[in-house]
């Protein structure tokens, strides 16, 4: 008799953005003529940038011919993008990460849900509370969270990290000894960063306790303050405990083309194993390589044009981010984030419940949000805004909400 | 302390193709001027068709304006391209599959390599041998397969199916319950191909024992012969015991576009869960879609110069299977398949074991097979060629071996 993985049941409702959607929809059917503006899941709205269609067009165009056909590629990624990623996020900035430490995939969602493939069940995993729900559902289904208490909101076999205002976004080194570490930074849901003392701490709580920190740096080309570190390999000791995760999507618009990439350094063993050898078998036998048409799209952002493209895009939406920050405060609300990522991390007024400040901007406002208490529950009593909308409704929810308040 | 999945240590060698690539590339730097033709891999070579090349080349164009811009699309795949596979692929052939229960995805090696995410490890498996390494070395990874037993060439957990000229190539019932059924038809890599009475028994022996057999229809399209099924659906019964896996690869050219699908009928349930609901959780936890791009395309083969356009390229790459088995056998060699698949399964010449004849078909007459051992035990004594090369180079390699021979 087939039995199923029973780690399914215990997950609580459905993931978080379906969750949202849902309710969205619900909303929108009942009134049809409510023109909703979407500050909830973090997806860009601007066009791709010209020198990425240009390559895309030109891979489409190799496919005509035999001559230029491209069938399998690397398992890992094409060189190309290997070595324009090594070169430009890592080595222009004074960080030794060679191609060969690189795996190109169909995106950093892939990735940070499917690394728990090369780690056994038996590791204590230790994430930010409030979290991307990724690294907790993945780590739940895999059977290393536990069972799920609903009174707690909480997976009995995690350890949360409290990331809040109380501690200025910066969570506390764990009182017991935890394998796999999960942060985020510039962070999502919160939209702060981690400064080059904080995450040091960190690389050197791991390298003492041959733990491993997943570093998820999807959003760093977000960052405008100096002296914040991109990469965790900035901080001296990282290649020997340290995962990075990166996407194009923020980077590049590719939300809905699908590219991301993952660093493993050589350095990085345990057990007597290289995990980047590890994650190689595991990429070559349940996955193909990331589509060949992305992959050129991808390594056009490295290019002087394409660098100059995208850096326009990111400053779009860091205004609107400005925005956001700047009239929700003027609303008398507390805001964080905003300066380093394209996420508002917004307290709730007067102590309202995160779901039901959702709610209540759905309704009042239209606008939609993601409820903080989404995100674990120390994100109760925030909601999450994005910078990812269009610039007048971005300036027309700011308005709205406002009005409301 | 971080622990490893121990269960990578167990894999044997590297994973086939690598395995071979490996070899090529070394007898290729030793011998520069040798032109080699690779008929190892299944790796497609002809170009993609024009209303494919049409339709990517429209949907790259719509990622230049916020009005067309897509970003995160469905987890499950856009539903022009589920409602084209249900009325094409499904009813077209009068089977009543639904868009619902079909989940697009980059690619058929990847959902057969995650779909164990959705089953306990406690289940037992059964593969047919010789196999597509895939669904072994992912069970493996995931612990279900026990140890690597290197004197049985056998994993001590799962049950082996000879699948070989003795039987006709139909694997038998097994003697022992198992759980998970995987099985290949078109076969990959024996080109034979399961008619509805051996599968008819398949299909009841899962219903009767509540086990799931896992689909893997890849190489439908190259089916020629009638009364053969194309799916597993349109055998009765199928719908309460079978996970279909699809792929653009083989039948669009798509190896390196990447894109595939999966279906999971609304009533396939096991301990009381709908399986189509577990696979929509593992995907919207741990994958995010693919790529608009590539599934517009995919959706292009659907039109009906598309449909007249793969069609070409399929009877081409089935002339080159006909040329082989007319080659081979011509030279006195017993030769399997051919005849609804691209793949050609060749028995060895006076009992050499297939590595050896692997060599001596690099190293004389510098043609790149597969040995059939790599396959699994069952595969000693065959090597596979594929019908994936060009007319000309396919013509060559005959007759090179022909003239080895």
């Amino acid at each position: 008799m087939t039995k199923i993985n029973e780690n399914f049941a215990k997950l609580p409702g459905s993931y978080l953005f379906a969750e949202i959607a849902r309710r969205t929809e619900t909303y929108q059917q009942a009134h049809p003529d409510a023109k909703l503006i979407k500050l909830g899941i973090g997806d860009v709205t601007q066009p791709l940038i010209p020198a990425v269609v240009e390559a895309m067009h030109e891979a489409v165009d190799e496919q005509t011919s035999s001559d230029t056909f491209k069938g399998y590629g690397p398992y890992e990624g094409y060189d190309f993008l290997r070595e324009a990623i090594a070169k430009n996020d890592f080595r222009a900035r004074g960080v030794d990460i060679s191609p060969d430490e690189i795996f190109v995939s169909d995106g950093a969602k892939s990735d940070c849900g499917n690394i728990g493939d090369i780690f056994s069940r038996d590791n204590k995993v230790a994430v930010c509370d409030p979290v991307y729900p990724v690294y907790v559902d993945s780590n739940a289904i895999e059977g290393r969270a536990g069972e799920y208490d609903p009174s707690a909101e909480a997976w009995t076999n995690l350890v949360y990290m409290p990331t809040t205002a109380e501690n200025d976004f910066c969570p506390a080194l764990p009182d017991t000894d935890v394998d796999l570490i999960y942060l985020c930074s510039p962070n999502n849901p919160t939209g702060t960063a981690l400064n080059v003392e904080q995450l040091q701490r960190w690389v050197d709580y791991a390298n003492d306790h041959d733990a491993i920190i997943m570093f998820d740096a999807a959003y760093e080309r977000f960052i405008t303050e100096d002296n914040l570190p991109h990469s965790i390999y900035e901080i001296p000791g990282a290649k020997t405990c340290a995962i990075e995760f990166r996407s194009f999507s923020k980077t590049a618009g590719f939300t809905g083309m699908r590219c991301g990439y993952t660093v493993i350094p050589r350095e990085l063993e345990r057990q007597g194993q290289s995990l980047n050898s590890l994650w190689m078998r595991r990429q070559s036998t349940k996955f193909n390589g990331a589509s060949y048409i992305i992959q050129k799209g991808a390594a056009a952002i490295y290019t002087p044009e394409g660098a100059r493209q995208i850096r326009e895009v990111i400053d779009f939406y860091l205004n609107n981010a400005r925005i956001i920050k700047e009239g929700l405060e003027s609303a008398g609300l507390h805001v964080y984030g905003a300066v380093n990522s394209p996420y508002i991390w917004c307290k709730t007024p007067n102590g309202m419940g995160s779901w039901d400040f959702f709610n209540k901007l759905l309704k009042e406002a239209n606008v939609i949000t993601t409820p903080g208490a989404g995100f674990g529950p120390a994100g109760e009593g925030y909601i999450r805004l994005t910078a990812f909308g269009g610039a007048d409704a971005t300036r027309e929810a700011v308005e709205r909400i406002k009005k409301i308040l």
